[in-house]
C-alpha cells in the first residue's frame, strides 16, 4: 500500500518533468521527406508524428544487383534517396556485387569518405592520391579498406568467384562520379575532352558510341 | 556651411556603398519559423522584415519551475521550440530548480554538450565517460561544470538549501534522453529491457508501473 | 562486327550500372531558391532539372562599381543573393572599387574569412585582433592578404591610381557590418553609442547626421 | 620520331605543373600518428612518406568475436586506435558476433550514428528517442537499420543461429558507452545510483557485484 | 550459491566485452594541454589517465570582478585559456559585473555566438545586424537575450543597483574584440583610423591617449 | 587638469577589463607551424608572438607562371604549404596563367569547391556532375563560375590571347587530383588502368610514357 503510494507521486513526478518539456521539438533525427526541396543540408523532415521504425529500416540490400552485363558488376545505393532515414545523419551505405571478372570502374565520392567491406571473395581495391601515388591491396573476406574523400578509386574481383562488398560512407549522400561516365557518357564535345585529358579523338568518340555520349 | 555641403556628399557616399549591398540577403541570424519543418540544419528563417528584438529575448526561465513532485526538481528549458531566436546559433539555455532532497535522474543530451552553473545552493552533479569512469564534484555557488556531449549525467541537491542552476548547451537544440523514461517510460518490451539491462522483469515492471510505461 | 557487338554489351552494361543509380538524388550542389525562405545552411534547392550552366557563371563583377563618392569607393558582392550558384557551396567573391584616396571603411564580416587579391594599384589593407594587435602592409597588384573571420578590418587606396581587388570570403554569405553604419545609421540612441563607444554626443549626432541615423 | 619529340615535352608540361605544385602539403588523408597525443579534431598524421597501403586496410574484422561468455556476444571495433587510418575521415566500422540467446546490451555512441548491416541470422534492433519513443523491429539478412547518434540502442540475436552484424559509424571514434557499465561498473556510488536511476539498492549491489563496480 | 556461480560467468562475459574494446582511443572530451601548441579545432588533449573531475570543474566564476573603475564593470572569462575542460566541446561561460552606471562598451566575438543570462539587477542589452537593424531590450533577472555571431554588441546597467550576469559562447574560445581598443588601444596610426571611421583626429588622439594607443 | 583626471581612470578602467582577459588564449588565427605534424583540422599554430603581418600576405601570385610548355599553362598555389596565414580559416588561392592553346586539364579538389575569376583573356570552363550533366561556358573578362566541390572540371584558353585567372578555394589546402597524373603517371599496374577505365592498353603505355607512369 505504502508503495503504490509512492509510486503514484514518482509517476507524478517524472509526468512533471516531462510535461516541462513536452512541447520541445525533439530532433534526434530527420527522415527525410523526398517531396520538399532539398537543402544544403540535406531534405526537410518527415513530421515525427509519422515516423514509424520502419524509416530506420531497409531491406533493399538484401537483393544481389544484376551482374549479368560487361562490367560483371551492380551498385546498390542506400543514400537518402532510397533510405529516407539516413538524412542529415551523416552516413549510408552500397552494395557491391561483382561477379567473376566484374569491376567497379574508375570513380569517386565527391562528398564522402568509404570504408570497403568484403563480406564474399576477393577484391583488389586501390585509391590514388593528389600526390598521384597509388595504393591498391588485394582484400579478402572480412578485410575491410579506406577510401579517402573525393579521390578516384576502383574495385575489380580478382578471385575465383562471386564478390560481394558492403561500402559505407561517412554522408547521406555521398554523391558518386563515374570516370567513364564523366568523359564518354554526356555531350562534352570530343575536343574539349582530348584537350583535357589527352587521349585522342578516336579514342574518345569510341568510348562516347559505347557510353551513350554525344558532340 | 561647408560642413553641411560635406556632409551630404558623405552621406551620399555611403548611401552607395550601402546601395550596393541592399539586395543581399543578410542571414546574420535565423529566427526560427515553427511552423514549417524542420531541417537537419535547424528550421527555416522567419522572413527578416517581421524580426524584432523580442524575437531575441525569453523570459520564461526567470521563473522556477514546480518542484512540488517526488523528484522534487524541474527543468525549464530554452531550446528553439521556446525560444526560437536560438535557431541556428549553437547554443540553448535551460533552468534547474532542484527541492532539497531532489534530483536531476541520469540522463544524456544526445546533440549537445553542457555547462551547469550553480546560481543557488549546492549540487553534487557527475558524468560518466565511454571508458566507464566516474567524474562527480560537490559544486557550490558560482561553480560551474562542463559535461560532454552524449555522456550520461545527473545532478542532485546535496544542500540543505533549494538549488538554482542554469544549463548551458552547444546547440540549438540539444536532446534530452532521460534514463529511466527511455526504459520504462514507453512501450518496450519487458522481457527486452530485461535481455539489454541486466535487471530483473519484476523490477522493470514495477519501474513501467511508475512511469506509465507497459508491455 | 564483332567490335559492335562488343560495344553494345558494355553499353548495356554501364546502362545497368547507372539504372541501379538512376533514381538517386544527387546534390552536388544546390543552386538557391530565393524565393524559398532561408535556413541556417542556406536556401532550399532550385529544381536540378532546371539547373543550367548559367547558374554558375556570373558577370556582375566584371563591371566597376561607380567611386564617385566621398569615400570613392565601391563593393560589389556576388553573395548568395546575387549568385545562388554559391549557395551551400562554402565560398562567395566581390569586387572593390577604390579610386584615388578611396577607402573601404573598418568593417567585419560575421561569418567569414577573407583573401584579398589586389588586381590593379597600391591597398594599404589590415585588421586588429582580438588581442589588439594590428596587422597592416601595403599591397601591390598581385599581393593577397588574409583577414580572419569575424575581426575589424579596412581597405585604403594608398597609390596614385585606382586600385581594383577581389575579396573571396570562406562562406556564401558571409555579411558585412560596416562600423560606422553599425554605430550612425539607425536609431540606436546617442547616450548608448556615448555610452558604449566613448564618443561623445556631439560627434555621434553629427556623423548620425551624417550616415541617416537618428535617436 | 616525332611522337617521341612530342612525348618529351609533353611530359615536361606536366612536370612543370607538377613542380608548381611540388612543395604542397597535400592532406587527401590523416594516418594517426598514435603516439602523439590526441587534438579535438583526431590524431595528428603520420609523415606521410611513411603511409603505404596497408594503413588503409585492416583485417582485424575477419575474425570472429569469442561469444562464449554469458552475453554471448562480441563487438570487435575498427575505430582510430585500431584502424588509424580512418583518422580524420569521418567514418568507421564494427564487427558484432552474436551467438544464439545473445544481446548487445543498451547503450549509446555519443560521438556518430550507426548504420547496422545484418550479415547472418536474424537480429532484434532497436532504439529509444528523446521523446521516449521506441522504434524496433526484427531483420533478417541483407536488413539494415540506422541508429541516430547518442540515444539508446541494443541488438538481440532472435533467431535460432549464430547472428553476424557490420556497424558502420560517422565517426572515427564514435564511443560507446554500455549502460550496466556506465552504471555499475565503477565506483559511482550506490546512493547516487539509486536517486539517479529510482533502482533499489539490493538490485544496484547485485549488479556492482557482478560487473566489477564498487561503492 | 547458483546465484553467484551466475554472477561471475557474467561478469566475465561483459569483462570479454570490455576487453574487445580496452584498447580504443575514447576521445569524449578532450581537456587542452595548455602548453602544447593549439590547433585550428583547439588544443591537444591532456592524458586521459592524468584527468580527474577537477579538470571539469571551475570555481573562477564565484567571484565578483572588480568594478572599481570608469566603466564600472568587470568581465571574468571561463574560456579554454582558464577552463581547459571545454576544449573542443563547442562551449564556454564568462561572468559579467556591471556596477550601478556600469557598461560593458561595444564589442564583438569572432568565434561564437552569446546568451546572456541576467542573474540579478536590470541590464540594457543590444546588437546591431549587418543590415544596421538595432535590437535592444531592457533585460531583467532571469530573462535571457541571445547576441548572433560576429555582431556588435553591448550591456548597460540601467537599474538602480549592481547588475550581474552570465554569459554562455557557442565556442570554447570565442575571442573579444572590444571596439574602443581594437581603435584606439594599439599603434594603429591615426589617419588610418580618421579615413576608416570618419571620426576625427582630434577624437582619435584623445581616445588614443586615454586607452595606451599610439601613433 | 580636469580632463587628465579622468582620463587616467578611465585608461585604468579598460586596462582593467584588458587585464582580466590578459591571459586568454585568443585564436582569431592559427598561422600553419609547417615543422609539426598536420592533423585532421590543419597545422599547429605558430605561437602568437611571433606572427607578424607578413605571415598574413602572400606574393607569389604576383608573377606569372611559366607556361612555355606543351599544355602552355601554370598553377601558381597559395596553399597552406606556400601561405601558412590561411590555415585552419577554411579558404585559399591559385593562381593561373594560360597562354593562346593552353589548358589546365581536367582535374578535382578533393576537399573544396572554387570559384574561378577571369582577370584577363577568354576561358571556356566546365564541370561535370554526378549525374554526369556537363555545365560549361566561356567566359570573359570579370566573369566568374563556381566549380562545386570533388567534381571534375576544366579550363581552357578559348581566346587569341593569354588568359590569366585566381581561383578561390573553400578550403585552406583544397588537395588536386589531375586526372591523367592519377591514371598515367604512377606505378598503376596497365591492365587495371585498362580494366577500370575501358581505355586500352595501347593508350595507357604511351600516356604512361608520356606522363613518367610505370606498369
Amino acid at each position: 500500500m505504502a508503495k503504490k503510494m509512492m509510486v503514484l507521486p514518482l509517476f507524478f513526478a517524472f509526468s512533471f518533468l516531462a510535461a516541462s518539456l513536452s512541447d520541445a521539438l525533439v530532433q534526434d533525427f530527420c527522415v527525410a521527406d523526398l517531396k520538399s526541396p532539398d537543402t544544403p543540408s540535406g531534405f526537410p523532415c518527415k513530421k515525427a508524428s509519422l515516423v514509424t521504425e520502419k524509416d530506420f529500416v531497409y531491406s533493399g540490400l538484401g537483393v544481389a544487383g544484376n551482374t549479368s552485363n560487361l562490367i560483371k558488376a551492380a551498385v546498390t545505393p542506400a543514400f537518402t534517396a532510397q533510405f529516407p532515414g539516413v538524412n542529415g545523419l551523416g552516413i549510408s551505405l552500397a552494395r557491391l556485387d561483382i561477379a567473376v571478372g566484374g569491376v567497379i570502374p574508375m570513380h569517386t565520392h565527391p562528398a564522402g569518405s568509404e570504408i570497403l567491406l568484403v563480406v564474399e571473395g576477393t577484391i583488389c581495391a586501390g585509391f590514388v592520391s593528389s600526390a598521384n601515388t597509388v595504393y591498391f591491396k588485394t582484400l579478402n573476406k572480412g578485410d575491410i579498406m579506406v577510401f579517402p574523400q573525393g579521390l578516384l578509386h576502383f574495385q575489380i574481383n580478382s578471385g575465383k568467384n562471386t564478390a560481394l562488398g558492403f561500402v559505407s560512407f561517412s554522408s547521406p549522400n555521398p554523391g558518386l562520379q563515374i570516370l567513364d561516365f564523366a568523359l564518354f557518357g554526356n555531350e562534352l564535345p570530343t575536343d574539349i575532352v582530348a584537350k583535357t585529358t589527352f587521349l585522342d579523338a578516336v579514342t574518345i568518340k569510341k568510348l562516347k558510341g559505347v557510353l551513350g555520349g554525344s558532340g
